[in-house]
């Protein structure tokens, strides 16, 4: 017979099949246990990345036509209501006749929500929010990503004690040490996507690349280069191994959410001043990384210039989660107030 | 009989009579044994501050005439050979026959150094470095200072996360929190003096006092206005209950040097950012306290204006020796490369 007890367990299995899926990409990691009408696992599934069957349907597959007459199906995400690159799981559930669905976390997205209703419309049980907290942290970057409906934004930058990113004569080689140069690769790696001004690319021609002990990281992030100039021929970033994207840089916010759309739940904004001053500005950032170095160097480069903040009322105000020493600098790691 | 570690045993006891001297001022603490020719402790004596008599001095005063004849005397710093405003010890010894004098520390002064070679030439045994590193580490700021021949001087700033100590409109208050407002009163009332430019005076109005809950520190640093602008009539620092120095400014070097011939040990550089950044373009900076404030503000006002170093390799390269969490806020405490 099936109990409360039988779909917590099986969404216990839910959550480690959702584990097996990839943690970055267009799509979250969903998984999926389907329980015949006296309460055993018939079926499991999880969804392995874009292009291939969600979750529930890759467990539907599992079973024999009619085999799902009357099932209870377990899942870690409410089942979309929409045709993507595959169709709407609410309807192969109804045309495989299936009685329950249980969820954790509902569809947060515009387009792909409204799964529950549609089930509950033909006449399915439909149970939501079972140990939701838990399915939240799961999904974890890629859920509050599709709630704000663009990436999740972090500002970095590498400065003097005093704020500069170079010297006078524009020498910035190397403010900060080894080990928070190999840091920012390391966090590189971790994203899926490095923003940086048209300005940077023309001045300091950087490759964007991660790499980790001087060697390309299995994952690399994609370079988005924003502004309007042409990125020269010769650039490095040309030769990045996932290519790269522009962006005009004229309005971030729709931007973002276009970034978004393409699959980037994460986006590390890598500079020049400017651009990610102007970041800054639309005050639609998550962290702020600043790698500070104990050097003094004065001058007018500045790692922020002008953020639109006019009084000190109109600061931006952060809180600050983490200090981490690497080597001689120290890493802080901030996040506005009030935000996550 | 006298032995080493009779020597060595008065020399502890002098070192605790040193300790009971000022710990700040003109002159450093000192103490001092006397010990009979058969090794008895017949006199002590200690210093206890300017004007007052030197610690040898004050020993040989606890003696009857010529009770002093033969006898060794242990003190912990090397007896002076000039005349301030006591006579030079290195004579009242001569003159009390002293047989033998055993100290710590060499007097770094160019003027009142010298005593051990007086004594030397009219016979009398001298011991230099009795337990020296001991002997410096109880004369702690005072000998650095001395033997640099200028204060110890600590340039501080209080600025947001990017580097910035007022809005672009200048308002600044607060950046920082009610911690870091609070150390800051805490390490003025450890210090000499404060400095700061006109222009901070003229603009602020700074009262330059430590507080403490509200209420005057009892030990207060005197302030010392560099520049060429008057300081106005009703400046609150006119009020200080120190009163306050002034010093042109346009010769850092040397006035820092006329500083510490007045007695000026150490010395706290508060701003304006033009000031700060003129004293750390001398080189003459022993540390660098960083608050920093989890806040972004952009503009123009940045904490350090220019420094003359045009190069990244001309930095001023430091290195981190504390990082203090002051409720929101961050101290960076940082000793340039090398130095101490």
């Amino acid at each position: 017979m099936l109990t409360q007890s039988g779909i917590d367990a099986a969404m216990t299995r839910a959550f480690e099949l959702a584990a097996l899926g990839p943690a970055r990409g267009v799509n979250p990691r969903v998984g999926c246990v389907i329980l015949s009408a006296d309460g055993r696992v018939i079926a499991e599934g999880h969804h392995r990345g874009a292009g291939t069957p969600h979750a529930e349907v890759d467990a539907l597959s599992r079973l024999s036509p009619g085999e799902a007459e009357g099932s209870t199906v377990v899942v870690t995400l409410e089942p979309c209501d929409h045709t993507g690159r595959t169709g709407p799981c609410s309807e192969a559930l109804i045309a495989a006749g299936v009685a329950r669905v249980a969820y954790s976390v509902d569809d947060p997205g515009d387009a792909s929500s409204g799964g529950a209703e549609r089930l509950r419309s033909v006449g399915v049980d439909v149970i939501a929010g079972v140990r939701r907290e838990e399915g939240e942290i799961l999904l974890d970057d890629w859920l509050a990503s599709a709630r704000l409906g663009r990436p999740l934004i972090t500002v970095k930058w590498a400065s003097s004690l005093d704020g500069r990113v170079a010297a006078v004569d524009g020498s910035s080689r190397w403010i900060t040490g080894r080990e928070a140069r190999a840091d920012v690769h390391r966090r590189r790696a971790a994203v899926d996507a490095i923003a940086v001004g048209t300005g940077t690319v023309i001045a300091d021609d950087p490759a964007l690349t991660a790499r980790i002990d001087d060697r390309l990281a299995p994952t690399q992030p994609i370079p988005v280069v924003f502004g309007r100039s042409e990125v020269p021929a010769a650039a490095q970033v040309r030769a990045h191994p996932r290519g790269f994207l522009t962006s005009p840089g004229n309005a971030l916010p729709g931007e973002f959410r276009a970034l978004h759309a393409r699959g980037i739940r994460s986006l590390l904004v890598e500079g020049g001043p400017r651009f990610a001053s102007a970041v800054i500005a639309t005050g639609l950032v998550d962290e702020v990384h600043v790698y500070l170095a104990p050097l003094l160097l004065g001058g007018e480069r500045t790692a922020i210039t002008d953020i639109g903040v006019s009084s000190i009322s109109e600061g931006m105000r952060l809180a600050v989660r983490e200090t981490l020493p690497l080597g001689p600098d120290l890493l802080l790691i901030a996040s506005p107030k009030g935000r996550h």
